[in-house]
């Protein structure tokens, strides 16, 4: 999970600085807890095998330089590069073609779980070579490259593929309309995020705002970092009429305990969750507006938000109320930093528990699912 | 500080999976115990800068990519790569040239610290910018490489230049004649290196053979990534007739508390340092056998055992027991995690101890000094 350097002047969160993963392997860790992301991983494959073909048959490079923007570091931060060596040795196999050398660059935030990463790499090498036949060395190496998307990471025409899943409806800061100078709620002061059926016009205007300006500098640095012809897949959670927002329902349990005093109300003003989930509509009027990629596909696909808890029970009757705890655990593993760093760690068990309930109701009227983009960007 | 992998099947131990530097900045901390390997660094700054002069008006490269092997994590971390920006900085400033992009890779063990690594990464950044005038970012750009440098780690003729500081003295393994394949020890029983004074020469020949395996396979991997007249500059300690190796003391002291019943004879034999030190002659004639490399500059040094407390308390009257216990506190922060791992941690304080009062006894005959290899080599 990555997220750009939060430059906040008007006394918000630093939110580069609060937000994690949940770290460890316990109930409540990110490592536990990421089957929505896993699950939009595995729904890009094909748009990622694709791009690899045709990135392939352009020349037949000996060696595809390939970044995973936001790795973070669980079960799922190799998962991409596996992916693409899986992708690349069918294509060449069918082209009775040598695979080329794959150099990966697990990308995110400086604070992010590194060496983890790096001590899973010789286990990594291990599995390429007794599950799919690589030799010691020569075929994949993988490096880290840390540091935030929302600024440069690599030098110019340097990667043919980038990659990113779950990642960019995180926003680089709060939208700065949202709280005054000194730290006063200015707008949106009882919600958390875009909330589809109250939230006034100037505040979806503010986080609209923000999401533009963030990922028009993310295509920009990356179309600076891309040979040209170079291929970007990316999926991230938009938007569509139908779906409420998760944490909608998080805004709501949040204004219960202001209600019962287990908030200030204060508290609940200053605090917005630094995300927005665009539409289709909206993304590719940045895309166009950029101007630096030819956009090849541009769809929504929806994932459900207690996907591990199905994958885990397939077959089984399916209980609303383990579904919605599934749903809370995967939540509270992306969001609890940002949570407790405002609201203090005393609460989390408390909000999570109401935050299942609120979830398990819904989840017992046939909702909840994510709008998830799916995209497949060629540099021009 | 970087190790290759053990693959020891005579029962010894996992070399790369018990040496590593002492973690955190305590008193016996890697962090505050690492002045001669950065003063090795320091020593080779000549040497950098003109292998980076040859380099870049060798057809002045729009970019290039630098390796340090044996990064490590400390504050000597950045050095090199600091080193390297000073020297383009300087060479494209007489030239009258823009400097090229530096695309760095730091690499040590999958087993280093790479957190302290990256979240070092923005303030090495922001150092840039303020002292040295550099962008925001298109300048520079640092990624971390875990692995094992007796391995493969790059594709084929990526890199310009490979630079290595203080690490290839440590053999990837023990040399296989020193223990038998049940664990039984073979030669060499009582010393735990190569003692100047009384070794047998199989023994010698036995540490030797290991070093010009593991230099030769090196040579060989670097040759590989590194570009068409690439440029390798490495130190390491070497050896010379007259100096008696830090390590030779640390066997007698062993041997000591063999004697007073403090350790168990059969635990002295089965141990041994997995470290080298060669002579100028040895290390020319891998370079010339292995054949990939022109020897351009290839000469010694010393650097003085208690540098860090010389340089700490210049102008003052030396005090010959506290320069032994910087010494001892440095070799403490190499060789504890191997030390511990084989006699136990509880006497690793009367051990330094010990050890303290030999190098004490040995500064005082005005001896102590680190023979240094400084290497140039030019990929043929």
């Amino acid at each position: 999970m990555e997220l750009g350097q939060g430059s906040s002047k008007n006394g918000a969160m630093q939110v580069e600085q609060v937000l994690f993963m949940n770290g460890g392997e316990g109930d409540n860790s990110y490592a536990n807890n990421s089957a929505p992301s896993r699950e939009a991983t595995l729904k890009t494959k094909p748009l990622l095998h694709e791009s690899l073909f045709d990135l392939y048959c352009n020349g037949f490079p000996d060696c595809i330089r390939f970044t995973d923007m936001g790795c973070s570091s669980g079960p799922n931060a190799f998962l991409p590069t596996l992916q693409v060596i899986e992708a690349l040795d069918t294509i060449c196999s069918r082209l009775k073609h040598k695979p080329p050398i794959l150099h990966a660059f697990l990308n995110d935030l400086p604070g992010n779980d590194f060496n983890t990463v790096s001590k899973s790499l010789p286990s990594f090498y291990e599995r390429l070579k007794t599950e799919r036949g690589h030799d010691d060395f020569g075929s994949c190496f993988i490096a880290a490259a840390p540091g935030s998307f929302h600024g440069r990471l690599f030098p110019p025409c340097f990667l043919n593929l980038v990659y990113s899943s779950f990642c960019l409806h995180w926003l680089s800061r709060m939208p700065k309309e949202l709280v005054s100078e000194c730290g006063i709620p200015l707008l949106n002061k009882r919600d958390v995020c875009v909330a589809k059926t109250c939230s006034p016009f100037s505040v979806h205007k503010a986080y609209l705002d923000q999401f533009e300006i963030d990922f028009t500098s993310f295509l920009k640095f990356r179309s600076e970092e891309l040979k040209t012809e170079g291929r970007m897949v990316l999926n991230f959670i938009g938007n569509d009429k139908y779906h409420t927002g998760v944490f909608e329902l998080m805004g709501m349990v949040l204004n219960d305990m202001v209600y019962e005093g287990l908030i200030e109300v204060s508290k609940l003003e200053s605090f917005h969750f630094p995300m927005y989930n665009p539409c289709v509509e909206e993304v590719r009027q940045v895309i166009e507006r950029e101007g630096s990629f030819n956009i090849h596909q541009l769809e929504t696909s929806h994932i459900s938000w207690s996907v591990g808890y199905e994958n885990n029970n397939k077959g089984l009757e399916l209980n609303a109320h383990a579904r919605a705890k599934n749903v809370a655990d995967n939540i509270r593993a992306v969001s609890e930093s940002l949570l407790a760093n405002h609201f203090g760690s005393a609460i989390m068990d408390d909000l999570f528990h109401r935050f299942t309930i609120k979830i398990s109701a819904h989840l017992e009227m046939g909702l909840g699912a994510y709008t998830v983009l799916f995209i497949y960007l060629i540099k021009k």
